[in-house]
């Protein structure tokens, strides 16, 4: 890159932008949020699924950054023909695969406040506001979901904003490991065991994995139909007394609302109640479901939330938050802070000294922390507790418009009843074809089937939908929640996969 | 919160707004772009450390969520009010505290895309383009710092987006673990030995603390004034030494190239080298000075980084990305993916079976990932090498002219030789107070008169910077990188400090 003389000769040449001029902020900024309404415009017009080959984008961009600047107008025509060929648009209204990422006008403009005040608010003292706002608004949306108060700052417990649940399970994870070490010695860690069901995220095992449990202790406990895939706590204890038996320390449960598979409830107080008899930290992981509490027909989904430790959803999910924003409410925040603080001389400060404030860099992994409440904040007043319910009701009202569409259509089944927003559907093999197999046999043919399906619909771009595979059974999971979609959009997406389905099916002949 | 039939009629009986309407977003876009350039025309008006008092917010602010949509009007001017006075401006001109969290125009606009997109980019068939977005601007930006071969993808390494240093070390620190483990047994945990220096950032001992260290075996090794502060590797190899003799085992150093307290460099060849005879992993934090490489003259300090394992440096901190953008390299993508990855039957897809593509998810700690490549694109391309490398040396040049006018001012003194954009230094006890007095005694009365000068300096609001203690001794940090800051910005600031000095020393008398 030259050598310095050169480069500062160069530097002299050269006429440089300023990084942050606020004029031509102010410039800039109104083209990205007219590329991006426009965008939203649009949005339906694109394959859902990106059809981009791997290595697509190496051909059309350059190996090496540029060294002089380039104006915001040619960026924006490269992510115009560049990169959004290469997005699979969780924006679109056709958009219903995984969880749905359900972005709003609220939640980009907190981002957009958030990034252009772009503090680090690590604790009290680097930006009370963030801190303050942030110990509010938990309180808020916990009393909207009906937290038992022992959950909010109110009744001693309180909520913190974290990116993923992933960093919610391995946070408290930490705490419930240190909180038992400290009590039976450090070096006991390879005897603490950590329980889930097969139903649970692949979250919780990962982080057991980071914290040092031996995989040989990790129990992914058996869900069975009968019982919707949700853990039964007779399992439960039947796992935590064959570990005591062994020798061993059960830790940590994990307890889902909305399974991702197939949107399973485990029921918490059962659980709970296990748990305590052993003293295990339960914690209700709700990730999909837990803004669905915001409506009080969903709420009976968590009863029993008092017994647990903790409890996590994520508020990008469905709830109209983009990303990054899982809330994360705990009892007993002193766990989390034993576990997970630091104190360097260069962060000391008079108000963490005061011990009136918080400084949530205790309460997470990383020491630097975005201003996501304000995004939150957003969300919460733009549209209040009443279109909170109304949009997730829509989306029920839609799901259910759905799941009847599929159940008049006698190929398909409903695989398991719905209890959100997610419809659980397959194609079934046609009578003529089943009779006289086996019915495992027919089960393989169908999951077959159904992948082909799949892939058959996705590879249309015209909707996008994913797959599970329960109880050994091949499922496309319909899971409504993107913030544009309608009731046009799930009557289209239903056509979409019955004309798909039909030719699939012709070719069995 | 009502009965379900009175949640009904009142769903009813209200006027809903759209989550996403791309008109409505249009509009309220452009308003939240004006107050930020507003915003930025007046932030060196505000007190650049917020004067609020614990606990202000919440006698401004209701305790409960509103239940009907509030206009985005009267959220910004309660944004104004109750928002701005509690943030500590990092934005502001006149901001010297930490390290500076240095947004940029790009920055911001580069993640305003990526929140509008809300793609969630776990693996390449979530969205091609952030995957490979990804891919080749870290190939970029460590050919920008002139990274050895083996830690770009050209080269069989990689790069890839992490939100925090804090996570960087997680990751890497946990494949460490697990790669050592897989040898000697999983039971043999309780043995591994982490190292930094006493500089080194807290984050490693809080990741040690997470991946189940045993806080027995963390070392902090001393470091001296004589070596500017930085880790002998005779020091270390002692360490490594007597650990082995009482039968541990060494598995991780973090080495660091610009601490927080006084931006000091650990020698990284040498520490490597003994490293090496160890086999112990060299993790290099160059969370500040990592992109001060860009420019030649400064590349030399992490020469030696070859022999490392991993890299990192925070983009966010001092090279004009919006918070969080943390960058890693590692030579052995390899043992990332042993440590960190899942398979869920409901993410498996034909990309990621073809082996063809990179799924990030199993390069960091969470599932879920923002579209970080964007940012880091758009700060690249708006910029270019040339600009950047000018922003980097306006900083150094600021900070030039500041360590001398301190170093006129014979009642200060520069307490290390400046090495990037950083001053530390701090007032001296007149000589007509020091004599006759034990050395230790002057340096602790220097210690509270500084500590005195700082405080009454921030609480000013004029500017603010922050200290550090380093051998012992109180220093003030003058941290330059705000990306408003001008000259005039820093003969402002010294001017303050110095009043602010003759004010103190005038009590003394």
């Amino acid at each position: 890159m030259g050598s310095l003389q050169a480069d500062l000769l160069e530097a002299n040449q050269t006429c440089h932008p300023k990084p942050l001029d606020p004029e031509e902020f102010r410039r800039q900024g109104h083209l990205v949020i007219d590329f991006l309404a426009d965008y939203y415009h649009n949005v339906d017009k694109y394959p859902v699924r990106s059809q981009v080959e791997p290595g697509y984008l190496s051909k059309l961009i350059p190996d090496t950054a540029p060294n002089n600047p380039e104006p915001i107008e040619t960026i924006l025509q490269d992510v115009q023909n560049d990169i959004v060929p290469g997005i699979t648009h969780w924006m679109s209204p056709n958009y219903y695969a995984y969880f749905p990422s359900s972005g709003s006008t609220a939640g980009f403009l907190g981002e957009m406040l958030s990034t252009g005040f772009n503090i680090v608010g690590f604790n009290w003292m680097s930006s009370p506001a963030a801190t303050e706002l942030e110990t509010i608004v938990m309180d808020w949306l916990g009393k909207m979901i009906d937290l038992p108060p022992s959950f909010l700052y109110s009744g001693g417990g309180g909520g913190v904003l974290q990116g993923t649940t992933c960093e919610a399970i391995l946070c408290t994870l930490t705490a419930a490991r240190d909180k038992i070490l400290n009590e039976i010695g450090r070096d006991q860690i390879t005897r603490l065991v950590v329980y889930g069901s097969d139903q649970t995220h692949c979250a919780l095992r990962k982080a057991a994995q980071i914290v040092g449990i031996q995989p040989r202790n990790f129990r992914a406990i058996e869900t069975y139909q009968s019982n919707a895939f949700g853990l039964s706590p007779a399992s439960f204890r039947e796992a935590l007394v064959a570990d005591i038996a062994a020798g061993l320390v059960p830790l940590y449960l994990c307890a889902t609302i909305g399974t991702t598979s197939s949107t399973a409830v485990d029921p918490i107080a059962g659980l709970c109640d296990v748990a305590k008899d052993f003293g295990v930290w339960v914690h209700v992981d709700a990730a999909y479901a837990g803004g669905a509490c915001v409506c009080p027909e969903f709420r009976h989904f968590i009863d029993g939330v008092e017994k647990a430790n903790s409890f996590s959803f994520n508020a990008h999910k469905w709830f109209f938050n983009n990303l990054d924003c899982c809330c994360l409410w705990v009892r007993e925040p002193a766990a989390l802070v034993n576990a997970l603080s630091t104190n360097p001389e260069y962060l000391k400060n008079k108000a963490t000294e005061s011990k009136q404030v918080i400084d949530y860099k205790d309460w997470q992994i990383a020491l630097s922390r975005r201003f996501r409440a304000m995004k939150l904040w957003l969300v919460l007043r733009s549209y209040g507790v009443a279109s909170l319910r109304n949009f997730i009701r829509s989306h029920v009202k839609m799901a259910k418009l759905f799941e009847d569409m599929v159940q008049t259509d006698k190929r398909f089944e409903i695989f398991l009843a719905r209890t959100f927003a997610m419809v659980c559907f397959r194609l079934l093999l046609p009578t003529s074809k089943s009779k006289g197999k086996e019915p495992e046999r027919v089960v393989a043919i169908e999951n077959e089937l159904n992948q082909k399906l799949l892939e058959a619909v996705n590879s249309s771009g015209k909707i996008y939908m994913t797959h599970a595979i329960v109880g050994g059974v091949y499922i496309i999971r319909f899971a409504i929640g993107a913030s544009l979609t309608e009731e046009k959009h799930v009557k289209f997406a239903w056509k979409v996969v019955q004309d798909h389905a039909e030719a699939l099916l012709a070719t069995l002949d």
